[in-house]
């Protein structure tokens, strides 16, 4: 997508060098950060330099091609090994780093021409784990663009944008296919309270690509709902279990329970690598529990410059901070995915659910 | 309620002085200000020091006995004229503000034994209103604490508690009771972006009073609802129309949606003097639209000290920011008044409404 008119990827590889956002700097200030080596790529997993389920995914195999192209050719595959380990230990639970540490390990063993082609297999295969990510996301954006009439008020949640994935993202690509159409969508932003997640990085991600929006208190979504200003809802995922309820951002459940009073289309946007068949139902996703600080407190740009928290709540109360929140399947219209959109029932998962 | 243990109201008089708590700097920082002219409360109204129906409202009692107090006796009831008008344009949506001002006049007004008795029913009357309106207050916490079971969990949004007020509160007063009475609730205080109202002071209410609670993301409150950890729900009220339709704090609607989903009851508890009955249904309720700047920003307390502004949307950005919002009767479980609780329907706000 857009940056200052110009195409950008969340992160690339560029010979041997790594690029990536600078995430926790945006909104307030745009910068291309390069990492060398593969332990400070993997780092920068761990820092949240980057974040999301696709962009961590795509870091982390690069900085495995980075690995590859970096090992000596004495102890070549220990050398390996032990970036792989380095990488694994960022993000434990972050389901697309494994895969993608994994998918370029292979592609290493695999390679029977010598370590010269095992370096040129690692970066292809990272490259291509990259790719993957970004043609998923288009191909959602293709899918989810027909739900979006001329001049649709769409209501989001959180970042589900190309910052969280390599480009394009997943609920917000469906708007950004049908802005490039010339339906000129209007998106309704939540802030997303605790990280604002909405009103620094989506807010920014349309902003670039021009798309209209306004941020609102995640307090005013239903008012919206109510008063007939929201056409439809598209979300994002963290994770979707087999029967189709959905894990996402805490919030998201509120605004599927209200968005299903005024039966307001209410669709979840991801690709099918967050579809987890091990996983019944919503209830047996774990959901994190987060600092109370982030509750109590809010990060931002001060008029002076430069990023200060400030405390909303007197010192001796106590916060208490759910990351992510159940939407049950009955409330979700729809699951838009690279494949498709398809029902949100066990048999709409299995029908593009990966083996 | 208790301030470092000390029973303290938002607003006195004593002699020709209003003392008030200056509210912008909690919780942060308890400081009591004097005001020794009635120019000067004036102005602490269109100042926000003071904000709440019941706390204008005896604010401006309070201004209209210093006018009285202090007007010379040549010209006397054209200067308690002139400083009539003055209060009442501070804050030209506030009722309550008129309803104080008018009543403080007519007692001076039908005082027919000379300036000195004038002076003395203007003092008598301005008490009596913020006498009424703790009263009042108290009298909700005695009905609604019968709703509230031993260690049962209440959620609320915004403040409605004793520093709306003169004392006890609307919705926290029930809790204040029960509490009083041994019942321990604990209370999930919502954090009520933009402006904060519930972390800055709901919070530091219920701490003062030792209460248990948490403040979380209003984003968190329908997960809370949905995994079984709220029993009940108790919000104030800004407007309640004839037919029981309630407006208040922008994001009370999600909470009554997401609650009634659940069947977990929901009430509103506030002074008769907030029913409007010329006002058919919520539809009627004119919504206002604050500053972007509200989300746009938050403000807080600094780790160096001082209040700071952070931005969190990236400029360029345009925020939508209704203040209020309406929930249909229909959600309402019950409207929690000083003469007992009443079904929100035309019948049982007509059987507690004020002619």
């Amino acid at each position: 997508m857009n940056v200052d008119g110009k195409p950008t990827r969340t992160v690339w590889l560029d010979g041997s060098t790594v690029h990536m956002i600078n995430q926790p700097l945006l909104p307030h200030a745009f910068e291309v950060v390069q990492f060398h080596d593969p332990m400070h790529t993997a780092a920068s997993i761990a820092d949240m330099v980057v974040r999301g389920a696709g962009a961590i995914g795509a870091t982390a195999g690069f900085a495995m091609a980075q690995a590859a192209l970096q090992a000596p050719e004495d102890g070549f595959h220990r050398h390996i090994a032990d970036s792989a380990n380095l990488v694994r230990k960022d993000r434990p639970t972050a389901q697309n780093l494994f895969y993608a540490v994994d998918r370029v390990l292979d592609a290493i063993e695999r390679e029977a021409d010598g370590i010269a082609a095992a370096r040129r297999a690692a970066v292809a295969t990272a490259q291509d784990i990259a790719d993957d990510d970004a043609a998923c996301c288009e191909a959602i954006g293709r899918h989810g663009a027909l739900l979006i009439g001329p001049q649709q008020r769409v209501s989001t949640h959180c970042n589900a944008g190309w910052l969280a994935f390599v480009d394009w993202g997943s609920a917000l690509s469906p708007i950004y296919r049908a802005a490039r159409e010339g339906q000129d969508p209007f998106v309704w932003v939540d802030e997303t309270r605790p990280r604002s997640q909405g009103a620094r990085l989506t807010a920014w991600e349309l902003g670039q690509e021009g798309v209209r929006h306004a941020v609102v208190a995640d307090n005013a979504t239903g008012h919206l709902m109510r008063t007939g200003q929201v056409d439809l809802v598209i979300v994002g995922s963290d994770r979707i279990a087999a029967n189709g309820d959905v894990a996402n951002k805490i919030g998201t459940y509120s605004s599927a329970v209200v968005a299903a009073q005024h039966d307001i289309p209410f669709y979840v946007a991801a690709p099918t690598t967050t579809i987890d068949t091990a996983c019944p139902s919503g209830d047996d996703i774990p959901i994190e529990t987060r600092s109370e600080d982030e509750v109590l407190y809010t990060w931002g740009w001060s008029d002076e410059g430069g990023f200060v928290r400030v405390r909303t709540a007197p010192h001796g109360s106590a916060g208490h901070n759910p990351a992510f929140d159940v939407t049950p399947a009955h409330l979700v219209r729809g699951i838009l995915t690279e494949k498709g959109l398809v029902e949100a029932t066990p048999e709409g998962i299995a029908s593009v659910a990966r083996s």
